[in-house]
């Protein structure tokens, strides 16, 4: 008799690995068959297509393990074939350079979903990293409306309050939040206040909670306090409007946290950054079923954990993804 | 006997043209030694080091007329050799793509002048025609920091009056408003409040008056009206603090204008940008003579007129390029 993690289509709302093989059988091994995989925090337009093109050889090479997805359907097809759909994804977007424009190439060769702004001011917003918050500008618009047209999913986990209220307001189509918790359970910049939460799931958007330690309280947080998290965000957000997002780092060297705090924006900072631990009940993507378990173990009804697992992410990319034209 | 305009040294704090042979001798029929040259608008890196390239061909097939200058003693060579100096400069930092690096490297090729943003929200600060004005980033606070340690010239022209309060406070050099005038000379955005040109005048900084059509009132702005707008500014923050700031645009299409009001950053606009109407009394480079008789008319003492004929600029450039390393 399978388990209700066997059962499930479990979807990862954000994922930023160092893409090889062993990681991929990590997530078949976690039961995963849909990911947000960025491609992007700091790229260019440039960059972006060198991670792209990455992905296009990774896929290639590993079919029979991992497929380029282009909607919900994909991720559903991959649970029946134990295979994972990879969206790809950019966690700023930097990638569009200074051309709106860039949204629409970057949809047609695969990106799904866009993080408005990583961890400092951009063209399009402001950060939640920076001490002042531009508000979404006037680029930032045109981008939000070219992402509806083309069915390209904003993303809000980095980006400032200011900028998250403003977005939604401009976005015809529900927005994310793919892997941030409640300042209420962690009270960190990368966190959202309920404000921005409200906001985004009252007009269909969802939050995914994340497994990130410092967005999770560090490794020490306790298994029952994520799901209790969690179940309380499906009691007062609605079944259909949290998911998970585990925002896994697998495989980098210790040097690639330094590149996402410091970027290129500023010096070096000593002593150099070092990853967090992560917590013994969730060390990286194998470790989905726990989740699965510690929901049930809240008290969770099996339903809301479908949802919560996959479910929801695959009803807002269905929407989502059709975009505004079709 | 020469005149007045044919002693000065004349520096023109910027001027925006489709640089060729024809242009560079209308620089020199207006008795121009020394010109902020701009190699950028919204380009980033490699877009502004073919602008630059571009430079390096034209000086060496203009050699006769121009040269490539660094200091504000190249623009004094120039005056004596009767030729035109040109400072490279860019428009915005779009230049210096994420990495605050770049200033030193932009540095070496050959720039001396950064306005931190053009039109739009950058990753620096706002621009003055945002509706919101983040004010001056982290990134922003860092390439302040690197462009008075290597000697480059700060500018705000285009800038949000917060970010330009913000970069006054930041830098530990004199900083330029090289082209733009008071708002209560033309209320204009592109125009600044006192509280701006003050704190910049107060720190042993200038403002360039500027004879680009939006930002004087029109073509039919007077000669004596901008004269006496400079004379008022001389009154208020002392004979040093002013210079002049063409924003000639000489050489191009009607297309170029409307990438500089749209970029690439909002659909094309209907009807398409054209390129305002000038004033009779300065309708290019060649018109400066003009700018001096109208400030001896206004009543301006000599002295007063060197400055801001190019006096003033040399001093600002003496004091800044040097670089706080020096």
């Amino acid at each position: 008799m399978s388990t209700l993690h066997e059962q499930a289509t479990v979807v990862d709302g954000l994922q930023i690995n160092n893409w090889d093989r062993p990681v991929l059988q990590e997530l078949l091994a976690g039961g995963v068959s849909g990911v947000n995989a960025t491609c992007a925090v700091y790229h260019g337009p440039m960059e972006t297509l060198r991670e792209i093109a990455d992905w296009y050889q990774l896929a290639a090479s590993n079919s029979d393990l991992a497929f380029l997805a282009n909607d919900a359907a994909d991720i559903r097809r991959a649970k029946t074939e134990g295979r994972v759909a990879v969206l790809m994804g950019l966690q700023n977007t930097s990638s569009f350079g200074d051309d709106f424009r860039m949204v629409e190439v970057f949809h047609k060769l695969g990106v799904r979903i866009a993080q408005l702004t990583y961890n400092i001011q951009n063209l399009v917003g402001g950060s939640c990293y920076e001490p002042s918050d531009s508000g979404l500008t006037r680029f930032g618009a045109n981008v939000i409306d070219e992402m509806n047209r083309v069915g390209m999913l904003v993303d809000l986990s980095h980006v400032g309050n200011r900028t998250s209220l403003d977005a939604v307001e401009a976005s015809a189509m529900p927005i994310a939040i793919t892997h941030s918790n409640p300042t209420w359970f962690v009270d960190n910049p990368r966190n959202k206040p309920d404000e921005v939460i409200r906001a985004v799931t009252d007009r269909g958007g969802m939050i995914g909670a994340c497994l990130y330690p410092i967005v999770l309280g560090g490794e020490k947080a306790s298994l029952e306090q994520f799901c209790t998290m969690v179940a309380r965000l499906v009691d007062e957000h609605g079944p259909g409007r949290v998911g998970l997002g585990s925002d896994c780092t697998r495989n980098w060297g210790q040097d690639y946290v330094g590149y996402l705090r410091n970027g290129r924006w500023q010096p070096p900072t000593h002593p150099a950054p070092e990853w967090p631990a992560w917590p013994h009940w969730f060390a990286g993507p194998e470790d989905f079923p726990q989740l699965t378990e510690g929901l049930q173990q809240v008290g969770l009804d099996e339903s809301a954990i479908r949802g919560v697992l996959g479910e929801n992410w695959l009803d807002l990319f269905d929407k989502v993804f059709a975009g505004t034209e079709s």
